[in-house]
C-alpha cells in the first residue's frame, strides 16, 4: 500500500464553497493532504496571509489527514520539502485549462516526481470564483451561498 | 402580451459598433431597454463616468424605447429598483464564455427571478473590443471603423 | 407593447429536463413559443417523429403561449412561415459556442429579421445532453436525474 | 492509510504511448489499476476486442500494481462491481475538457461514490490522438513515433 | 531570395468564399501555391473528386502561381512529392483549434521540414463551413452569400 | 519570385525557446524577419527595452535575414514604414487564439495590406509563457529548461 501526500495550494482569498468541496475530495483520496496558503499576497488580495489561513483551518477543521499550512516558496520546491507527490488542483472552466496546463508543464521540468492531479468541481460550484465573491461582498451583495457563514461574516466587517 | 424591461450593463470606455449593435437589437426583442453605464469606473478607464453615459445617450438618441441611466450598484440589485427581469449580454467570443457563464450562474443564485439573455454580435464587430480600441486611439492608429465619428473626436482629444 | 413570437427547435430524441428548463424560461420571455421538433430525424435518432412530439406534448402541457409543432424546413424558412422573429438557442458549452456562431450568422444572413437569443442552462443542467443519456439508457443506466418520469418509461422500453 | 482501486477505461483501439504515459502515473497514485477495454466496440474500431486487450495486455505487463481487464457495461455499474472508488480520464486538449465534464457530472448523478481524477498528458504525447494514428496507418504513414513496436506491426498488418 | 512551394490541401466538398479568401491570401504569401483536392472522399462528401476539382479549378482560374491537384496520399507525403515546405490551413475557430494543432504536430513528427502556417478568414467568412453549407442547400436554402454562382449551380443541381 | 519582408513582434520579457522556435522557422519562410522588440513597456516589465533588445539580439545572432528592431508605434504603422507585408504570431493556446483573432481583425482593417501568418510552437514549447517564467525566476526557480544561458544569468541578476 501507498503512503501519498497531496497538495492543494492557492491564495484562498477567499475560501469558497467550490474550494472546500475539492479539499474534501482530495482527502478521501490521498492519505495526507496539506492545504497550503500562498503568503506572498498579490495587491488584489483583500485578506491578510493570517486572515486567509485562519479561515482555511476554519473549513478544515473537521478533516483528519488534512493539514493547512503557508508558504511563499515555488510550489515544486514546496513540494520536495514536504515530500509530497501529488499537486491537486481544480479545473473549473475551459479558461482555466491553458492556464492549468502550461503550469502542469513547467512544474513536471522543474519536478518530474511531482505528479498533477485534476479535479473538477461540483456542478453546484461550477460558477464560484474569488474574484466575483469579493467584487459582490464590495457591494454588500448577499454571498451567503458561495461561502461559509464565518467568511460571509469576516467579508461583510472587510468592506462595512 | 407581456411588458419586459431589459438591462444592457457595461462600462462602454469608449461605446463601439458593436454594443450599438447588441443595443438595437435588444431594442427590437423587449418593451424597455436600459442602458446602464458603470459608475464605479476601473483604473484602467479613459473616459469619467460622465463622458461615457454623454457618448452612450448620443448613441441611443434615436431608439424611443431605451433609455441610458448610470448605475453604481451590484447589478441584481439595479434590477430590481428598476422593475427589470431581462439582463442583455453580449458574447463575443470563447473567452467572454467562461466568465459569462460564471456571472450569469452567480447572478441566478442572487436574484432568480433576473433572465439573461445572451446576443451573438454581427460578424462585423466580431473583433470589437474596448481595450484594443483604447490601445489603438493612444498610439494614433485610426479607430474610424470600430466607433462613431463622435466617439472617435473624443479619442483624439484625450490622447493629442 | 411588442408581440414577438419565438422559436426554440431541436431534434429532443429525447426531450431533457435540460431542454424544459430552457423552454420554461424562453415561454416567460416572450409572448409566444413555437418548440419545433425536427421532422427529419438523422440515422442516430432512437425515437420517430411522432413519438418525440407526443413526448414534447406532455412536456410543455402546462405552459400557456406554448405551443409545439413538428418542422422539415431550413428553420429560417419554418420561422417566416411562423412569423417569428425570434430564434432560442441553449448554449451550455464552449463546444456548443463555435457551431451556434457558425449558425446563428449563416442564419442572419439568410434571414436577417430573424434575432438569436441565447440562453445558458441552470447549473443543475449544464451537463444534460440527449447523446450521452441514450448510451446511459442503452446500457440500462439509471437517467430519472435527467428526463421526466415518462421519457424514462419510453427509454425503458425502447432497450429492453 | 487507504487502499484505493482506480479505473482506467477506454476503447483503446489502438493503445497509444499516450494511454501508456497516463497508465504508468495513474498505477503511481493507487494501490490499484484497472486498464478496461470497452467489449461493445463502435462501428469505426479497427481492432477487435480482443486484439485491444491482448495489446493493452502487453503494454501494461511490467506494471506490478495493474490489471487489464474488459468491460461491456456501464463506467459506473463495472466500478461498483470492481469495488473501485477513482475513475481515471486523460485531459488532452479543450475539446475534451467539455465532453469530459458532461460525463463526469453524469456519472456523478449516477454514482456518487465514485471520483473522477484528470491527468494531463506528457508534452511529448499531447497530440496522440487514437483516431488521427488509424488515418495515418491506413495511408501507410509512420507510427513509429506514436505507438509501441507490437502496436505498429499490427497495424501494418491490418491495413496491408 | 527563396522559392517556396505551399500546399493548400482539403475535401473542398463544395470551395466556399472562406476557402477562396485563404487560397488568394496564400498565392500572395508564397511562390508557389497547390490547391490539393482529397480524392478519397468519404462517405458524406456529396461531389465526387472529378466534381470538386473542377469547381476548385474554375474558383483559382485567375490565380498565376496557383496549381489545382488531386491527393490520395498522406499529406506529408505528398508534400514530399511536391517539394512543397509549407503546409497552408485556415484557422477558422476554437473547434479548428485543437484538430489543427494535433495534426500539426504529427505532420511534425512525420515530416520536420514541413512547415505549418495558419491563416485566419476575413470576418465577412468566419461562419463559412461547408457541413452547414450542404445543408441548407439540401433544404433548398439561398446559399449565393456562401459559395461562388458556379458551385451554387452546382448544388442546385444535386439536391433538385 | 517574391521578396516577403515579414515581422514578429513582441515585448519579449525575456525572450523564451519558444520565441527562439518561433523565430527560427518564420526566417527559414520568409526573405527577411524583422523581430521588433515593444519599446513601450507595460509596468510588469522586469527588463528595460535596452536589456531586451540586447538578449533578442544574441538570440538571433546566427540568423542571417533577421534583423532585431525596437518599435514603439502601432505595429500597423510600423509595418508600413519597414514595408513589411506579413506579420508572424505565435499561436500557443485557446487563450491565446481569441484575443490573436480580434487583434487580426483589427490590423486588418487598419492595414489590409498586411498578412498575418500564425506559427504553433514545437510540442517541446508549448507551455512556455514569460510571465511564469518571471514568477519562476522571481523565486529562485530553475529556469534552464526554458530560456537560454544567457537570459537565465541575466534573470538570476534581476532576482538576487
Amino acid at each position: 500500500m501507498k503512503k501519498i501526500t497531496a497538495i492543494y495550494a492557492g491564495s484562498f482569498d477567499p475560501v469558497t464553497y467550490g474550494h472546500i468541496d475539492i479539499i474534501g475530495r482530495a482527502s478521501e483520496l490521498f492519505d495526507k493532504l496539506i492545504v497550503a496558503v500562498g503568503a506572498n499576497s498579490s495587491k488584489n488580495n483583500i485578506f491578510s496571509e493570517k486572515e486567509r489561513l485562519e479561515m482555511m483551518k476554519k473549513a478544515c477543521s473537521k478533516l483528519k489527514n488534512t493539514e493547512v499550512d503557508k508558504f511563499s516558496d515555488l510550489i515544486v520546491k514546496y513540494a520536495k520539502k514536504k515530500n509530497a507527490s501529488v499537486l491537486v488542483r481544480g479545473l473549473r472552466s475551459i479558461s482555466d485549462f491553458d492556464f492549468e496546463f502550461q503550469m502542469y508543464l513547467m512544474n513536471k521540468k522543474m519536478h518530474p516526481g511531482l505528479s498533477t492531479v485534476f479535479l473538477m468541481p461540483d456542478e453546484k460550484y461550477v460558477y464560484l470564483n474569488s474574484t466575483l465573491i469579493r467584487e459582490v461582498a464590495r457591494m454588500k451583495g448577499n454571498v451567503s451561498d458561495f461561502v461559509p457563514n464565518f467568511v460571509e461574516k469576516k467579508l461583510k466587517e472587510k468592506f462595512k
